[in-house]
This record gives C-alpha cells, structure tokens and sequence, in this order.
C-alpha cells in the first residue's frame, strides 16, 4: 500500500520505519528534511509538502509537534486538506487537542474522505519496539480499516469512541501520569530529606499497593540524578494544558493536575524544559532549598 | 517462644495467628476482648493488660490505631513501659510517628530492652497471607534477631535504618499513594466527563508508563461504584497527616500531599470516613457537581 508519512522526530522515525519493513511503500515529508534520511536511504519517497504526501498515498499519517503544527500541516497552504486529496483516510498520531482532532474529522468529511486520532502512549522505546498503546477516535468501521498498519507499529490498540476519544484517552493517561509523578517525586523528596536510602526505599514501595510504573523505573532515575533522558516536560507541560481546557470546557476541576502543571512550568523555568518528566524532583527539590 | 500481641483488630487478628501457626505460645491483650476471641480459641493466652502481657513473654508486639493509643499501651498506667517488663523486645507495627518510635526506643534502652518500629503495608489482604511488606527500623543486630517471626507474616522485610526510619518509610509509601490517587480519581473524572467508557480507558492506560497498582486495582472499584472496602479514609488522613508534620518540620515542602489530604478531608466531611480510599473520587465527583 503507499502509505504517506509526515513527521519523522523520535517517535516518527521509528514508526515509519516499522511501515517500511511491513512492505509498504512510504511517502514522506518532513519540516526538517534531514531528519528523513535514513528512511530515504531504505526507500522512502521525499515528497515537497504535506499535500504531495496527501496526493500520493492510500492513507497517510502524522505524528508531529505542538497542535499548531498540526493545524499548519493540515489546513496551512499546501496543507493535506487544502484541497481534495487522493489519500482516503488520514490519521493523525500526534497528542493533540481532541476540538483540533474533531476539527480534521468534519474537513475530512467535507472533501470526501475520513479520518482518525490515534495518539500514542510507550515513548521512544515503545515507538522503536513497536510495542506502542495507540489510543483510536473516529468511525470505527475506518479504525478496522487500519488496524492491521497499527498492528506494525504498537502491541496495545484499542478503539475508544467518535473523532476525538483517542485523544481524550490519551489526556486520561497524562492526568494518571502527572499525580502518579507528584507522588513518585514527593515520595523521594520526603525520603531524603528524613535521611533514608532513595534506592532501598524504593525497593520497598515499589512492590506492593503503592508501586507503579513511574516508581519503579523513573524513581532510579532521580536517585542517580539522570534528567536528560524521557518524556520531554515541555511536551508534558502541553499536554497537561490541553487537559485542564478540556476538563474545563467541560465543567471538570481537576485541582490536583492544575498544580502539578504549575510546578512543572517552575521545572520548565528552571531551564529543564527538555529535560525527562521525572525533572519534577527538581523544581520540589528548589523548594525546600535556602536561597 | 513465648511472644506477646497486643492488638486483635483486621490487622493483628491474622498476623497473631500466622504466629500461632508458626508453633509460638501467644500471649494476648486487645481493648475490646471480643475481638481476640478467634486466637484464644486457637490456644492464645488472655492477658489483663498490656504491662501483664509484657511481664509474661520474651519478646512483644503490638498493631493498634492512633498514636495515641499507642502512646497509652507504651506509657499509659499499665502500659508496656510503665516499670521493667520481662520481655527482651518491643516491636510496634503501628503505622504511627516517627517520632513516637524513637521516644518509646528511649524510654526502651532506659528500662535495658530493646525495640523496633515495623509499619506495614499490604492491607487485610497481606496479613491474612502473611505477604506484608514490613518496613523496619532501630538497631541492625535487634532486626536480625526478629527476622524469623517477620518472615512468619511477611514477604518483604527492609531494614531501613536506625529508630523511627521504618515509620518514615512507611510514609513514603504512603505519599506516594496520595499522589497515585488524585492521578487515579482525576483520571476516571476526566473521562466520565469527556464521555469515555471507564472501563476500557482503565484497559489502555493500565499497562503502560501510566500503570500502577492503583489505576489497576482501585480503578475498576471506582467504575463499579464500590467504595466500602479498602484501607480506610480516616486512617489514610491520619498517615498524610503524619507525613506533613515530619516533613514541615525537617523543612520539606509537599505542595502535593498538603492538596490530597485536604481533598481526603473532604471525602470524610461527605460521611465516608470508613470507605476505601478509592472515595477520593467521589470528592471530585461532588466539586463538578451543579449544588
């Protein structure tokens, strides 16, 4: 099948690459033509805009940066939908507002094709494992269409609802996410401020009804002192944005995320915006610190 | 060996008869009698007080409710400090202050016996199959000492430092599951709003970097409504509590605890003081709620 791909980051570049080895043909563009290299170099096609992608493909994904980069790679001047493609369905990976999500849906319908939200959960690793969650909005008869393309790319596929659910899921695994973190951090703060071990208070909660993911494989992390890598907290601070609206538009209080997103803008301040989530440790830390 | 158990209640009722079961000769006191029936059925020895039960056995554990009940079994008039007991060893697996461990060390070493701070945790669930995590603190050589009877009621046993370092333990898991929760609850409010099926957003977001016992355990209590059992509202206050003083006062800041114990005490203002902590949710629920 010729598939189109647009966004070839961390995450894209492994998932594209996945399509690839499935056997497909990839059409690909990218703001930054370098970063699309070395799936050139395995075949991909180079197109010169995000409508040529759309002109030349079945189906086509994205998987891009902040929600106005999807806006422009979607509706900007030689955007996918600014014309009629020949593309019948479009999916948009990127974790994004679930309005701008619908917003793609309706302009899809207008010119006669369909499309989905399939944000991801797994990170760099899951993306390069292929062993991502892949959270689906849209028809679901569309979202039977393209399981066996996910299929290349995550082990976790589930279809959550109308144009948008896939996005909305993804906003509950980030508000999971976020108090989970506050927990993990404060946790660890607590531990080394009352003069405890970090890593062998670890080994003891990290087991039984408090342990999570987080705990278990960030919590090391913070006692080595390991911020560079993870989940950019820039990316996660939008996120966390893109849920307090929701929730908001929606008469939600979400009291305990509208402060962790606070503390994580202090992290962003503090110069660690593309540090790994598990930064938060940092900003309590800062806290409790004379100055 | 001849071992004192004070304290019958969910807790103590299994963990005294894992001893039992371990070929020990117990020796009991509990404020309401009723309640160590099933143990003195089983051979256990009824005691008077608890000084009586430490005048009889070699070495003494105790598994009560506040601090200040604690404090009346330790120093109260025949309390288990108020002269020289027979006993050789205090263990108090309350989960209680930190500072209360090391007084009763104090008043311990003065009398020339020695004790230990043992909090759990792994619920009625873990003492009925002796798989708690026990968290232990005072002297190396005492803990080594007491292994072989932890091992009857526990999976997991951590030596973590010197008086008072397994209370403080203790509380690190018990920040970290304050800040797990209002990921939880936020979560599953999030997606009852937004109009995602609960239990199928639990599914996708339970197994990756999102995971938790929690989210996996509790949630699925949530969508059905079940708030009745669990570890207690009121006992959880109490713990975060706890874990605010030590804190503040070794000047350590947790913006985050300080917001969920607050939202804690309006679960048990709303009457579910009893309920399982999963009625976090129903907080939430109340400040999204047209009044």
């Amino acid at each position: 099948m010729k598939i189109g791909w647009i966004g070839t980051g961390v995450m894209g570049f492994s998932m594209a690459g996945h399509l690839i080895d499935g056997g497909h043909d990839i059409y690909v563009f990218n703001r930054t033509k370098e970063k699309a290299e070395g799936l050139l170099a395995r075949g991909a096609i180079w197109c010169d805009s995000p409508f040529d992608v759309a002109f030349s493909t079945d189906i086509l994904f994205t998987i891009i940066g902040l929600p106005s980069d999807v806006e422009e790679v979607y509706f900007g001047e030689k955007g996918i939908l600014s014309s009629r493609p020949a593309c019948s369905i479009v999916v948009d990976m990127t974790t994004t507002r679930p309005g701008l999500s619908r917003a793609i849906s309706r302009k899809a319908v207008e010119l006669g094709l369909e499309s989905l939200d399939a944000p991801v959960s797994g990170g760099d690793i899951g993306a390069r494992d292929a062993s991502l969650a892949i959270m689906v909005g849209g028809k679901e008869s569309v979202f039977n269409e393209v399981v066996p393309i996910f299929r290349l790319m995550g082990k976790n596929i589930f279809y959550m609802g109308g144009p948008g659910a896939g996005q909305h899921t993804k906003m509950c695994n980030q508000i999971l996410v976020a108090g989970t973190m506050i927990g993990v951090c404060e946790s660890l703060i607590y531990a080394a401020g009352l003069g405890l071990d970090r890593e062998a208070v670890i080994e003891v909660i990290g087991k039984g009804a408090a342990s999570s993911w987080s705990i278990n494989n960030l919590g090391p992390r913070i006692v080595r002192g390991e911020y560079d890598t993870g989940f950019f907290v820039e990316h996660f601070i939008k996120d966390m944005g893109i849920a307090l609206e929701e929730a908001s538009a929606a008469g939600v209080s979400l009291p305990g995320l509208a402060l962790v997103q606070q503390l994580y803008v202090a992290v962003k301040a503090q110069g660690h915006g593309r540090s790994g989530t598990q930064a938060l440790y940092l900003a309590l830390k800062a806290l409790s610190e004379k100055s």
